[in-house]
Parts: structure tokens; C-alpha cells; sequence
């Protein structure tokens, strides 16, 4: 059986009853089965992990994108996370028995069918680009919903599938195959946005000069609702960072501003190998093998 | 299927062609499993995990019990960790599908085959014991081989079966079935033993006066081949106690001394749990349901 995870990000995160009808379209829609639905009334935004085949995949997310076209409308939208569209992004990881190759595949096939039954713009990103430019899903978002329908996509704004303008309500979709990817906050007990601004800009500076933090991106955001503000991050090659470093990172830098950390999340699921990769990190303790965690070791050598 | 989880300790952890021996006949014994075999020289002591059925488990033990005796002379034996025997104690823990009544009766089973085999002294002890007093190891233990070798194990210090002396090379055996531990040890950068000494009377003293640390044992340990001290741990209630609160408290009263933590180490396995438990704790995240390991959704809802 082939196994694929799918993590559709939504432009809302506020009205319960519309996250709640997109929810239920894609647990409906066929086998794919849901891990976790995360949201966030500040980011005004969420994201649905599910798993499953990819037939059972390709109809969960045309299920909950003909919802989210529906009660969605970007016009009235507005969110501290860059988002394009109303399904904002649509990224396909290989899980079981599949390969990065199915994920391409099907990020095709997903980004045909959301062209022509939805009319929206469709633009492929990381291992489903067809340019390097559009392989960052930063810059094929650069300008948000806003700049987006402000004149005809074309010449280098032109979307891989679908119409040349945005769709008036619900924009336009970025999809693609990549790797996994944890996607982890850390919650800083301050209103002023300076300390999370300043740590982001640290964590983007190390990274890029090759110092550590590879594959890290990091956000400053406004929890306004919460009254903290948020260190946002991707950590897109948690073979490399662990989510501990990550945190105590943050940590040490809002200490030295005075700023207490509040506390953190994780949204969506995880890979077993990066929990055990944070948990020793966190214990300076030599990476332990999956086997001597005994529910892991039961489940695998007993089924 | 039943699954018994035991966790037997031997007085041996230097010679590896013994360690090799005792832990080749626990496999070779029958259906039983090996999960890890931990030892260290300085404690001169390994520690080795097995899964298995309750006559599987039984027959493991006996099978690692006949070369211990054999191989080891405890009067020859010099170690850091307390122990009384060859087979020093023999821990049973339920893990699938039966009860703390289950390992009660196969310790019962095992102490009888372990005297009349060997005539080796049995003490039962936790859930097993039949006085309060036997409950706990470390009275049980108390003056290790040498004192119980002194002497006709009369009254107080009669065995609960098996003769009423110590075995002349192996000593007593303690047997008993208790609920999951976790045998966790933080290592000091200092080859002097009074900071370790210091933590780990701290930690017990938090936890008589109540105040936190629920279960936990602690002991410094010299480890002298590797030129450093060890807080050495045993967390009894890891539902109340995560491995990195430990980790973080030795950690600061550490740093407090101008101390540095080389590493940590943990014997054996642990329960998925308890490292979610220690992961969360770790990076200030609320604690998060095992369906959020990808892995374990896959395998719990999969197979």
C-alpha cells in the first residue's frame, strides 16, 4: 500500500464552523484518514494532515478546496501568515512504500483537477517546480493575495495550470511534492514583535551563512488575540536541526532580551526519528536506536 | 499473547565474554526477546532487557541465571552499584495483554526454580514481597554480598526461599515484579564525587519532603575508567516525572558548581510515553497524543 502525506494549509483560522465544514469534506471524501487539524485565529489559518493513498488523497484535498472556494473569500481576509489563496498550499509527502516521483506525480494531477474544476491558478512548487525560481515557496507567494489580483498573471507570474488572473475570491493554490517538514512555534511572553523579529532574523542570518539551522525558516508573528508573539519556523531537514535546538535557540535569545518563553507548538504530526532526535539532543544523550522505545519495538517485530 | 517485560541485572560488566555468555543463553533459551544489553565496568554490572511470554521469560532467566553462577564470583567482584548476587535482582513488569498479578506469580515461579536450581538465597520484593519491609530493594540490599555472607540468614534476614545462606560465589538473588522504571544516569565532568554526592541527596530530599521528583532514586556513582561522577537514577513513576526534568534539575545545580554535564545515559528501554512525556516537557509543548508520531498512527491503525 502506498502511503502519502498530505498537509493542505487553509486561509482560515477563526470561524470553527468553516474549518469544521472543510474538515469533514475531505474525512468524507473517500479512505485517506485525518492525523490532526491545527488552527490558529491569528495566523487566521489551518492545516489539515492527512494520510492516505494517493486516489484517496487526490479526492480528500478536491473535496475540501470545493468547500474552501465556497466559504472562503480573501477579499475579506486578514492574517499575520503569507498566504496566495484560499487553499493556500497543498504540499504531498511520500510516507510508505511510495516514492518523491508518485508525490510529482500526483501533485500534477491534484493541481490539473483544482485548475479546472475551481478555475483557480495553479503555480508547482519544491520537487514539483518546473523553474529553480519557483521551487521556494516564499517568493511564488511574495506579495500575498493583494498583489496577486492586481493585474493578469503572466510573463513570469504565470501559473504552471489554469487561468491567467486570480480567482476573485479564492486566489490561487501552490502545489507540490517535498520532504518531510515539522512545522514548530515557539511563543514568546511579550506583545512587542522586536525579540521574535530579531530571533527570526538570527536563526535566517545563521542559516544562510552556512553556520547551522540548515533548512531552517523562520517567521516573526503577532498573537495579538493571545497577547505573546511567535517565533515561527519550518524545519525542513530535521535530519540536521532538531526541534530542541530550535527552541533552545529561541529560548536563549529571548532570555538575553528578558523575554520569557511562553511555550510552544507543533502543527501537524511528526516522524518518530525527529522526536527521538529531540529527546536525546535535549538530554545530551547518544541517539538511541527506535527499538529501545518498547511500543516501537512491539508494534514492529509482534504485528 | 502475554508479554512480560523482565529485566534482569548481573554482577558483571567488565568481562564482555561473560556478558556475551549470559546474554547468548537468555536468547538461545526460547521465544524470548532481547531488547538491549547495557553495562558498564565502573558499576560492574550489566543490565539486560527481554520481551517475552511468561514460560519464555522464565526460561531465559534460569538459562542467564546458570552461566551467572557459574561465571561470576562475587568475591572477587568490585563495583560501584550496591548488589547482593551473581543474578542480583530480577524486575518483571506486565507489558501486554496481563497483570501485575501475572509477574507477581511468575516471580514466585522463577525465585523457586532460581533456589532449587542453584540453592541460591531468594528475596521477593516490590508487588512481590510478603513484608512491607521487602518492598524496598535498597533495604533488602543493604551491606551487599558482603555483609549477607557473613553470617546464617536467620530471622530478619531469612530468605523467602531457598537456603539460609548465601551462596558462596553468587550470593542471593532479589525477585519481583514492579511497574515500568527508568534506569536514567547523568554524567558530571569531574572526576570529583562530591557533586554528584550533593544532587543526589537533593533529589531525595526533595522527594521525602514531598516536593517534587515522586519515585525518584538517586545515587553518585564514580565512574573511574571514563574520569567522571554520575547522578545515577531510577524514575519509578515516570508518569509523574519526565526523564528531562531529571536531566534539566542535575543539569543546574551542575552549572551552579561550576560543573559541566558530559552526557547521559539511558539503560535498557522506555515506554513511548514516557519520552513524549520527556520531549514535551523539554520544549514547553502541552502534551501531545501518540497519533501525532506518524509512525505509530501508521503502525497502531496500519497493521
Amino acid at each position: 500500500m502506498k502511503l502519502i502525506q498530505c498537509v493542505p494549509n487553509f486561509s482560515e483560522g477563526c470561524r470553527t464552523e468553516v474549518i469544521g465544514a472543510i474538515r469533514g469534506a475531505m474525512e468524507s471524501a473517500g479512505t485517506a484518514k485525518l492525523i490532526d487539524c491545527s488552527w490558529d485565529c491569528d495566523h487566521n489559518r489551518c492545516v489539515i494532515t492527512m494520510l492516505g493513498e494517493p486516489e484517496a488523497i487526490r479526492d480528500a484535498v478536491i473535496a475540501g478546496a470545493a468547500v474552501a472556494v465556497k466559504l472562503i473569500d480573501l477579499r475579506e481576509h486578514k492574517g499575520e501568515h503569507p498566504r496566495i489563496g484560499a487553499i493556500d498550499v497543498v504540499p504531498l509527502t511520500p510516507v510508505l512504500n511510495c516514492t518523491m516521483e508518485d508525490c510529482v506525480a500526483l501533485s500534477y494531477e491534484i493541481g490539473r483537477e483544482l485548475a479546472e474544476r475551481f478555475e483557480l491558478p495553479v503555480y508547482f512548487y519544491e520537487q514539483s517546480a518546473r523553474s529553480e525560481r519557483r521551487k521556494n515557496l516564499a517568493i511564488v507567494r511574495r506579495g500575498g493575495f493583494e498583489l496577486l489580483r492586481e493585474s493578469p498573471l503572466i510573463g513570469e507570474r504565470a501559473p504552471d495550470m489554469g487561468p491567467n488572473a486570480a480567482h476573485p475570491t479564492a486566489g490561487a493554490t501552490v502545489v507540490g511534492a517535498r520532504g518531510p517538514l515539522i512545522a514548530y512555534n515557539v511563543n514568546l511572553g511579550t506583545q512587542d514583535i522586536a525579540p521574535a523579529q530579531e530571533i527570526a532574523a538570527k536563526i535566517r542570518q545563521i542559516r544562510d551563512e552556512g553556520l547551522g539551522f540548515v533548512g531552517v525558516k523562520a517567521l516573526a508573528i503577532n498573537l495579538r488575540s493571545r497577547r505573546l508573539t511567535q517565533v515561527s519556523t519550518n524545519i525542513t531537514r530535521p535530519e540536521c536541526v532538531s526541534i530542541y535546538e530550535v527552541y533552545k535557540f529561541v529560548e536563549k535569545e529571548a532570555e538575553a532580551m528578558g523575554v520569557e518563553v511562553a511555550g510552544s507548538e507543533l502543527i501537524g504530526a511528526m516522524r518518530e526519528d525527529a522526536m527521538i532526535a529531540s529527546f536525546c539532543n535535549s538530554i545530551k544523550l547518544p541517539l538511541i536506536p527506535t527499538s529501545r522505545i518498547l511500543d516501537t519495538w512491539i508494534r514492529s517485530n509482534l504485528s
